[in-house]
């Protein structure tokens, strides 16, 4: 059995915690998933234009960024075919088992790491066992490395089962900045899809406790504005600016004063902003980063028409030219309640779960949620199942660290739940 | 000789000290004013719309304003014919003496009051003396009387003497409001004229002094904005308002911060603001009034399409409509200094007259501009003269009052002058 | 039996929808009612200051408006006993039948009407069947009038029952301002009552339909800021004002840029402004009214600590002196379910009623809250009942108008409640 | 005579101008000026503390580009005694020549160079004649390369001749940001200077004009603000912020809308701003540089208090902390007439000098206005000098150039006015 050859899940997580890369720049991490899904013998596997859509990304970083990254992963050992199909920032994969003709189902994990510095003392456990980043400065902080584990975990219990259907594992890079997920939809894997199944350990559940579906999320956007007018000497000729500053200030303001909606919770937030260049000089150029969230796709869009005509208004009183560009993005999608209790089903007899829930608000955003879309508006049914881990520290923190028995424990019940969908 | 029946110039001031009329409402003023050029013996006197553009007048006030005055100076005995002719607002009068194919030389006098209430108690001499206004919260609080006083005065002079030219003596309505100026001028009566004359009394300048050449006015554009949007219920559906409390605002905010101007001095200023009607009610309308300033006319040209631009935007931000709408305005225009000069030599020997200066700043905004304006356009020369009046405080302050001898002084100054013009 | 010298409930709303008056100004209302429940036989009845805490109102309107609406009430016949009692503004009155030593029952209703025109066309049935308002402008266009028939039919109904208790009908004043309540409260009678019903007919729920206990009411405070600065000429010495439109502006913005809470929904508008005279006068004045909204109490508090750091510092930023003032404020506080199920069983038989709700989201604000606040503390209960009407057109709109039958259904479902609650 | 050992003036700017250093890291250049001031055999050399005080620097760099700027020196074979004294940007120095009792007159130049990139192309002369900057990005754009050449040719010359007094050179660093003038007055060498000459080459005027007096220098102040808030998740808990960019935008909008001033012209500008880390957090931390201007130092000063309002009470409306550092300053002195006469007639005669202007507008700020006001506090007399000099493009500009004849002009008439005040 193919299978055997996988590592240990516990193993497995802490090599991927010890080699984080950042979104977009997951070169080497795509070429190991790919050696460890060739071990468990899959029998597709799609990586680079064939499981990207490299139009669709967003929150690419800069060329040299991407270079830096894949000329390290070379170093390293990556593979030399899989570097060529991820070259510029293609990343991840999709691993595929075809048996017969019976139901398609999914399962969604998410590779990249964060811009979080990690600890190096006896306290934090990655350190004390030997597996800290080698990355100073990039942290699986968010739990990726066990969705790696445990969506390699569930791959090779599958293909030692027997079913008649097909599991496609979505292994998609670029989570952390919103702006991996339509890419990887746009690839297609996802159209005949019927039941999908995203996965997320944490979140303040301790170890034991599943939730089956997870519900409201929050819509979002993120974008950059970028304001340019003209410089003009502040002591000599005021009048000749046009003034970036001046159009950046007024939609910070403005911005921040978009109404409250009736209908759904919103959120605006200007979260970064450069301008100018020295005190004399009236600035030429301003440059925001800013996002909208909502608690329905419908506010969203409402809320980011607004964004829109604070953005254009603001340049426009200041005779400046905007552009704008957007960085992040995921819609609201609630997790299917039959799917769910699928969930709820395979949870109960897996050793270590203690608590089931059908439910659970998620309060943030994710971009598991364009599958989930995708999903539904196919006529299928998707649901997003937490994992409790017991965690020293909150999510994106330094001192985060995974409870690794939940490793297991997500593996069986998604094992458990997918093999019901393929039998249905 | 006509000029006999015309009452003492002192007395004349204080008929119309008495009887104080506000801008575009010098109905009862104008009838008064009429008698006393037909006293003098005018050859043409043209009122009506024969005097003032009604299209081009600003700061009208609405009807029923005019109409209460109109009324009121029906009872205190106007002539009808004149209330017909003056009807809606067309005020003021051009009284013409002409005396053969000579030049063409004009005075200009303004005629309206202020809405400043006048003491009562005997420090004030015109109540000590029984002139005090009779309109409560009305009152001649710039010196127009003694303007009126002076222009009549010199008209008689000149129709005592012999000349071979044409004198044109404009008794100009709405100076206060920046309103009437270009009204007038656009009535045609001015261009044909050669030499103009305006002239002001006071500007902290002492009885004996005369300014033969006033410089440095700023031009001046004064408007009313209304940002119309929609009203929605502040509580139970924030997102449906098209916000003209926050357009305002806005626009309040970016007005005060246009840039100044290296050429020349500027000024900007929103002075008057009201928007909405309850705190629960998100505000469907806004008005702003304000005005630019500059020290010269490209110069306000170039602010104002800075507060065009700021209006336009903070509209639009917030899907609100704008309309504009100028209720003031005056150029600027500096005094010909060869005219100056024949002022200068006209109140050398004027008793009374203790120092004549051939320049002075004025610094502040006059529509008699329009007229040197249009003179200077058409070829002629002209020069706007200050009397020096001694006033215990300023220029439209409720203690604001003429110290009368002056009067005689502007009256021969300007008549000394006028002849030498005619003469030339 | 007393309460047959009670006109028809249809005749009593009709008679108030005739005279309608609004907040602080219930002169007339206050003397019918008083003849009202004299004639049903009340024990006691507390008006003026024993009905109302005079420091504690808020929203009065100035003394002249008091003294006009007073002396209209005189002329229509208002008793001089109530007038006195009830001059300058301390209105409302508390009716009070004590039969025993049981349980102390309340029920709160609001007597005050709104600026709102009335139409006069034939669609509109008061108008066409006589009780139009005769106060142009002023209308019960809210269901006051009503709420005053169903309070005085139920003070009716008991009268004529037997039970060991004793019911306090409050009839308060200004509600619409949101300035009765608390001062009502601070009077002291409700603080012994055990259980309180508050109605209000209509908000969307038709005839028939009755809602025992509402919930999701939005605490609320309004407030009146005025920003006191320094005027100047704005063309010639704009660096000597205080400059109080500056400062409303960027109240005006920031204020609506606070930010989003996580715990609850909120809202904040500045729904009017006027500053300033004219365009040419740096602005020395500027008041604002606004409000803030929340779902809790806790983060209402939270929100109005940022209002005032936004108005101290707007004003400090010019230079101006700040002065507030609360014109309107209610808590939030949910319906007891215990005493909503009492209302469901008093509802289920009463003829008429065709669907009881246990719970129904209110939405908006409103002060009977201080009531319902005042007798939780207590120790007791307190149910919000919404008697639905069909209602042509909204709330405080021209159009609105109240299907008389719900009038009694409202009457008996609210006299068995209490009935039932006097027995508890 | 020691002078004769002194390279070419033209061979000296060259030299400068190859090797340019930033504000207080012109380590490199002032060990070259000992160099060569002690070449011409001077009698006094103050460098390091005795000719700073490194107390009263503004906009010193941060250590690290000191360091780098420091071993660079070092690399280039700067004197080792020169580089202790100079350690950590204590650049600069004083050169004394003492003959006898007579007069203390003083000339002031300025050392450092501008982060401007030169051309390389051959159309820019420094380029085509090799000697364009070895540091990349930096380059003497203003002509302070100039500058030093005239005042070590003048040094020269005057040690040439005889005369009884005291010639002091000041060559001040970091003119640039306006931080070097105060710190080497504050040194104290300036105390007992009776006459004192600043120089500046071009400024629009072409080589052969003089200007003997500038005046309309503009005081200014530079500063940056640091608004330190409270981070948040934008999402999560946006209530929880203390927002460090609404407060920079706030500041913004309303540094900008300082009202004008009617005694002088007024800037404001806010030229860089920096806020925030990603849309997704609140920002914590937000840094702005901006300057004001004036006319006139009271002007200055109120513009200044008006700044620090705005920032203060920007800061407030966030519950955000403040710092602000002053990195640039320079009050408004105006030439000495008479000195300046000194100069016209020095002028007169020297060779290549067409035209000798007794004034001229300045119309920009300097810190050179720190000696001459130190100067005129004590009893003296300053003046400042412009040397026109054909220049193919604007100062501070990357073709900037200075036509190398104007140096020896500016040397010969910098030597005859000096010359001619040491003998008053």
């Amino acid at each position: 059995m193919p299978s055997e050859d996988l590592p240990d899940a516990i193993d497995l997580r802490r090599e991927f915690h010890e080699y984080p890369e950042p979104s977009w720049c997951e070169f080497h991490t795509t070429s190991r998933l790919v050696d460890l899904v060739e071990a468990v013998g899959v029998d597709e596997c799609y990586v680079g234009e064939d499981a990207i859509d490299p139009e669709s990304r967003l929150g690419v970083p800069e060329q040299t960024v991407l270079d830096d990254w894949h000329e390290k992963a070379a170093r390293r050992g990556a593979r030399d075919d899989v570097l060529d199909a991820v070259e510029g920032g293609a990343t991840g994969l999709v691993a595929v088992l075809e048996r017969g003709d019976g139901p398609v189902v999914g399962l969604r994990v998410d590779i990249d790491a964060l811009p979080v510095a990690e600890p190096s003392d006896a306290d934090h456990e990655p350190a004390a066992k030997g597996f800290r980043s080698v990355e100073e400065g990039i942290m699986h902080a968010c739990g990726h490395d066990a969705h790696m584990a445990i969506g390699l975990g569930t791959l090779a219990e599958l293909a030692d089962r027997e079913f008649d259907g097909t599991l496609k594992v979505f292994f998609q890079p670029a989570e952390e900045v919103l702006g991996g997920g339509e890419a990887m939809v746009n690839a297609g894997h996802i159209d005949d899809v019927d039941s999908l199944f995203a996965v997320h350990v944490g979140f303040g559940y301790s170890t034991g406790t599943v939730v089956a579906g997870a519900e409201e999320f929050l819509a979002i956007r993120q974008r950059r504005a970028t304001f340019t007018g003209e410089s003009a000497h502040a002591g000599a000729a005021p009048q000749d600016g046009r003034n970036a500053m001046q159009a950046m200030a007024t939609a910070v303001q403005n911005l921040h004063a978009i109404p409250r909606h009736a209908d759904a919770l919103t959120r605006v937030n200007v979260g970064r902003a450069e301008a100018g260049r020295a005190s004399n000089v009236v600035a030429e150029r301003a440059v925001i980063e800013l996002e909208a969230r909502a608690g329905t796709n419908p506010v969203l869009e409402a809320v980011d028409r607004r964004v829109d005509r604070v953005l254009e208004h603001a340049a426009g009183m200041y005779d400046c030219e905007l552009s704008t560009e957007t960085i992040g993005r995921a819609p609201r999608v609630d997790s299917d309640p039959v799917l769910a209790s699928t969930v709820c089903e395979a949870a109960a007899p897996v050793s270590g779960v203690e608590e089931v829930r059908r439910r659970g608000a998620f309060g943030a955003s994710e971009d598991a949620t364009y599958f989930m879309d995708a999903v539904a508006a196919n006529g299928g049914q998707a649901t997003y199942v937490i994992v409790g881990t017991d965690h020293p520290s909150g999510h994106h923190t330094p001192r985060f660290d995974v409870d690794e028995p939940s490793i297991d424990i997500g593996t069986e019940v998604l094992a458990g739940a997918i093999e019901e969908a393929l039998s249905t």
